[in-house]
């Protein structure tokens, strides 16, 4: 056990993450059979009513409301590979587009009635304050993943800490419901190599397109995260070990996050490949956290289909979204929450007086 | 040309559907392109966002709100030949769960803000009035459509002139989006008969197992769809004919409905396969409704793929839903909306001093 405070702070949190309580899913279950409709006819959006009353502990669990999107942002050393088409000086210019209220998860945000809030983890610019712009710079960028390690052990330990501080400030200012957002020109090479180290697979499945890269740049891509794995022994080793060797600021602040999240019983809607490694990093180190976790959306990066499919989730949109900042989780937010409300509001069969399926009694 | 006021409506509205506006949708595109996000980064739903803007004739469209879901409800002759499980009795139960906003389609729109009106055309009993139930019934349920015509051509024009009246008197009241809903027992067996006809599909594909049934009744609900079309001549005819000899009411109101909307350039938010076989109807009798159409979800009904195909639209929320009343298309209406925010509210690169790709002026 280290001394550290954020280690201290990291190991309680992970102690603090519950199991999913059987018996109020249970309820859940039952509760949703005896609604006015048919048996299973709200498809998987059963399965969320169920799973966040795992969370809560209680059937109904609480409505997902409020809900904030934390969008945490940080630029990368790999950058200098040439795997993305965009300036690395964009996180900067989104994260001051971000405060102003000027990008689509803004938009979304507003649509879907979610507090933004954007968390500067690691933004290789000094930003001026802003309204909603948390200050937890952690380092100006990582080092290049693909030349050593992108993080020392204690960098990862800081942001992993200040994203379990965000999601405990959210939750203690009534946030209900968490949703990752992120910003990181080049994150998509990160989040690739850590899919890859904790997934087992290898690297050309695992590494996409991003924002849009040609054949050229995407062969590149892959090889820079092949190199990245075999320099760094992955797979293998602890998880905080694999975040430092090659994870992103955000991915490290994000997985501290989902951590924090969980430890409050709050659940977290993850947005696309960015939080997909992210949860993966936190799952490594706590698996209950996967009972925290709705996958909001599917991206069509190649490391997102492998990555829910190892966590178990299953994304609730499914619209071609390649986008990130917390986009697709916004999107999935009212379906998360019309999930629940169906538990608190809908008649039964019994208090409507409707007339139950004729084949009901005979089957069950 | 007909002299009777219901037939001079409907070809009244029939004439006042616009056709899509290329230059409103090209404009929406290209703005797409502008804004900050890696261009088609929101894939399906900018789409919807370019569908919209050529509906308005404007770019950006209108945002889809407020917004309504109007639920028709009503019988089916056809229940009496054992293809549901349910009885009869719980259409006019459901729509006294639904006027006191019991049913999970009232939760949902809850969720999303949409107002719930609930139109009685064709239930099978005396209903009490009650707030939001507007009464325009046709006839106490249809005949069964497996012995002969379900409805005549009159009720069929009463049920279509019912559908665009509640969705004029919608847009009068200021609604900007229209969604489907329905409520009627048995409809899952007229719907799979109009796909069949409109699709020119056999039986066997079109036909499921509605809000759950076995395999032998699911063997007699295909055997009354085969011998229905077999007893009509259909594929085949015209389109009020067809919805005359297997639709339900409910399915000519919300023909009407469809029609209506697009009439007025609202779009209109299809639930799932109900809906869908009165989309096919309204396209058969104006093909350009289409374009005021947007596909909530993607039932587990096998005709409901069958109908999205044939009217070449993309479901948004694909969630194993099979319950009707306007559930699915309520999930999606934060989608529509969201995706035409984006329109109005996301900046620029120029307006946010964001760099752009660095390859566009290479690429574009």
């Amino acid at each position: 056990m280290s001394s550290d405070p954020m280690s201290d702070l990291i190991e309680r949190t992970v102690a603090a993450v519950p199991r999913p309580d059987e018996a109020a899913m249970r309820d859940a279950r039952a509760h949703q059979d005896r609604l006015t409709k048919p048996r299973g006819a709200l498809g998987a959006l059963e399965d969320v009513s169920v799973r966040l009353a795992g969370l809560a502990g209680t059937c109904p669990p609480p409505l997902p409301a409020p809900a904030a999107v934390a969008i945490f942002a940080a630029d990368h050393g790999v950058h200098a590979q040439g795997v993305s088409p965009w300036p690395q000086e964009v996180t900067a210019q989104m994260v001051a587009n971000f405060a102003v209220g000027g990008a689509v998860a803004n938009a979304f945000a507003r649509q879907v009635g979610a507090e933004v809030v954007v968390v500067d983890v690691g933004v290789a610019a000094d930003l001026p304050a802003a309204p909603g712009l948390l200050d937890r710079k952690v380092a100006r960028g990582t080092a290049d993943l693909s030349q050593g390690p992108a993080m020392t052990a204690e960098q990862v330990r800081r942001a992993v800490a200040a994203g379990i501080e965000v999601a405990g400030g959210l939750a203690d200012a009534g946030h209900r419901c968490l949703i990752t957002g992120d910003m990181g020109i080049a994150n998509t090479t990160a989040s690739a190599a850590l899919i890859a180290a904790f997934t087992g697979l290898p690297a050309e499945r695992v590494t996409g397109r991003g924002t849009g890269i040609d054949d050229t740049v995407h062969a590149r891509k892959i090889e820079v995260v092949r190199t990245a794995l075999a320099r760094h022994g992955l797979p293998g080793g602890d998880p905080l070990d694999v975040l430092a060797a090659v994870g992103g600021l955000e991915h490290a602040a994000l997985a501290g996050f989902i951590l924090g999240a969980a430890a409050r019983r709050v659940p977290v809607l993850l947005d696309g490949v960015i939080a997909g490694a992210a949860a993966l990093a936190a799952a490594a180190l706590c698996p209950d956290v996967v009972a925290a976790c709705v996958a909001g959306h599917r991206s069509v990066e190649p490391g997102h289909a492998a990555t829910v499919e190892h966590l178990g989730l299953r994304p609730l949109v499914d619209l071609e979204l390649r986008l990130g900042e917390g986009t697709g989780a916004l999107l999935a937010l009212p379906l998360v929450q019309s999930s629940v409300r169906v538990l608190h509001e809908v008649a039964t069969f019994d208090s409507a007086g409707v007339s139950d399926k004729e084949s009901r009694s005979a089957i069950d």
